[in-house]
């Protein structure tokens, strides 16, 4: 397809299906268990079902899409890692040997991943599993987002609409259960303040220690974020003027792909707390996205919950996951696709005979 | 083999292999990724490990065992359900059509269904994949703890036996992860009750909702089951004195799987209320079963937790389950599964040329 500008996204995006859904919960209450006892597997079949517009939802391809990007505020010493890891990461992720592989392949998810903007040249055509590689670069990092913003609105714009085309490049591959992913040295840093401008929450609440930085780094990301939002005066209700003034590439990438499920009408799982700040970027430019996100998991980073609950989403995994990758995200997969099981092969009271 | 007595199983239950765990703990260190950024994925990983004595833990063959049980104390209005309910489920587990099927197909875990004890006679020779079927009732029903004890302290250590053995056959079969299931109309009273019994709660934190009795029946529980302690007085260091005096046969029969599964030096996943009840009864006779246990998910029953924190286990699933069967136990199979993916796939820093 053409891709759309942006307005054109916003426009094209619809609410799901409500009168499928409401077909759906009426077959739940027929299932051969007390009401709803299976909890959020019934809410999660129900909301598939509605997505997809249709009461037998196939969940057959799937994929991880992890963008990638680099961040000119990881120079304050705000992550426990350098920032060469970000790149050393994409060839790990090409080489098959991070934790998102592991769980995509258990899982039966195929692994892409996005250069948004991460600083080293990406040569990918020596790597194995080239093919899985996306060459989106927007600039090598981002600005030092405490000395102004930390990109153009143009660039913001920009990021947008690649992690909208990423994800409809695989929904036109037949890709109907989409993962995001992240990987970035310092991006809970932009996405902390994302969560902070977004919902309104303050550093206390909303800022982490991320790969595990000590007490003086949190003192230190803590008050880095909060001089990056007073210098640059992000404006809450515009998800672009937020991305551009604190955000990151891949936060945009993963904000675009979550527009471009909802445009497409299909299901996308938002890992952890880097990808729930691209989440909150994505419900701000159009609040009907939520209505095909699911929220793949609670993260320990102590802001999330927060993010979540702004947007009304349960995390289906509980596991003190802290990694992105989209790891939380892939396992979460498999318990979508249990409740789409249960959804379609459970049989009712009377089919089964058993008295009410 | 021969059964031994119970005497005999518990004086056979050792402790995991704690330097194959430990062995494990390192190699976590290792991987490319912040220290133990997968959480409870490596604490789990590195349980199977100490219990299964080695490095390279296999899960292949799987299955979940479903106690199934009636109870005198059913009498009294303590569920939102008529008691035929436990003998026609026994008939739709056989038919594949429960929520315990359609998740175990998902998880490719066999279901076995054990009658230890209901009401109406079971004929599974007419019944479809009668293989699966174990005829092991000890009484047709328990006796109305309210008016004296549920069962005799023979029938009790009966159940704990017939339990061990089913999971022993299991186990000389093939198996290499067991889930404990149950099935029985009025069964989360004798669970409360032995939860009180064991962990000293009081009824206002242990006794829920069931399969979802009223506020009125929600109070007649609760002082049914406060009169059933007072007038039986259980022994709290007696797990054979609580099962007799205020439990059920399937509870004994699920307190016996825990007990082989420790024996065996095999893991066995713990399902929700009723199934953590059983397993307070184990860990009453031998607290050593607890290095080979899993809590399968945290229910939705108010009780559970307690339970948890008692044994000190954390739930691999979150998902307001109160259905029983397994269920919830079957899911977390593929967190298990999971989490060995990531121990034994995952490149180290130094395989992956990762900086730290």
């Amino acid at each position: 397809m053409t891709t759309p500008s942006l307005e054109q996204i916003i426009a094209g995006i619809n609410p799901m299906d409500s009168e499928v859904e409401k077909k759906a919960q009426e077959r739940t209450t027929q299932l051969v268990m007390p009401p709803r006892a299976l909890g959020q597997l019934h809410n999660t079949a129900e909301k598939l079902c509605g997505i997809c517009g249709q009461l037998t939802p196939v969940i057959d391809k799937k994929a991880v899409i992890i963008m990638a990007g680099d961040h000119g505020v990881a120079a304050s010493g705000v992550s426990a890692f350098p920032q060469e890891v970000t790149g050393a990461m994409i060839q790990t992720f090409l080489a098959g040997g991070a934790g998102i592989n592991a769980i995509a392949r258990y899982v039966d998810a195929a692994v892409y991943v996005v250069d948004m903007g991460v600083i080293p040249a990406i040569d990918a055509s020596k790597m194995p599993n080239a093919q899985f590689f996306m060459d989106r670069k927007i600039a090598p990092g981002t600005a030092d987002f405490t000395k102004g913003p930390a990109m153009s609105h143009d660039q913001a714009e920009k990021s947008l609409v690649n992690g909208f085309e990423c994800a409809t490049n695989a929904f036109e591959g037949g890709v109907d259960l989409l993962a995001t992913g992240d990987m970035g040295i310092g991006n809970t840093t932009p996405s902390a303040a994302i969560g902070m401008v977004v919902t309104g929450a303050d550093a206390d609440t909303m800022v982490g220690r991320g790969t595990g930085v000590d007490d003086e780094g949190l003192q230190i990301k803590k008050k880095v974020i909060t001089n990056g939002i007073q210098h640059n005066q992000p404006d809450p209700s515009n998800g672009l003027d937020v991305l551009a003034k604190v955000g990151g590439f891949e936060i945009g990438g993963i904000a675009g792909m979550i527009l471009a499920a909802a445009y497409h009408r299909k299901p996308v799982i938002v890992d952890g707390f880097i990808s729930t700040a691209g989440a909150l970027l994505a419900h701000t430019l159009c609040p009907t996205v939520v209505e095909y996100m699911f929220a793949g998991h609670r993260s320990e980073e102590p802001g999330h919950i927060i993010m979540l609950n702004y947007l009304g989403l349960s995390p289906l995994i509980q596991l003190e996951l802290r990694l992105g990758e989209g790891t939380g995200a892939a396992l979460a997969m498999n318990i979508m696709e249990a409740s789409l099981r249960v959804f379609n092969e459970v049989m009712t009271f009377e089919e089964a005979g058993v008295p009410i």
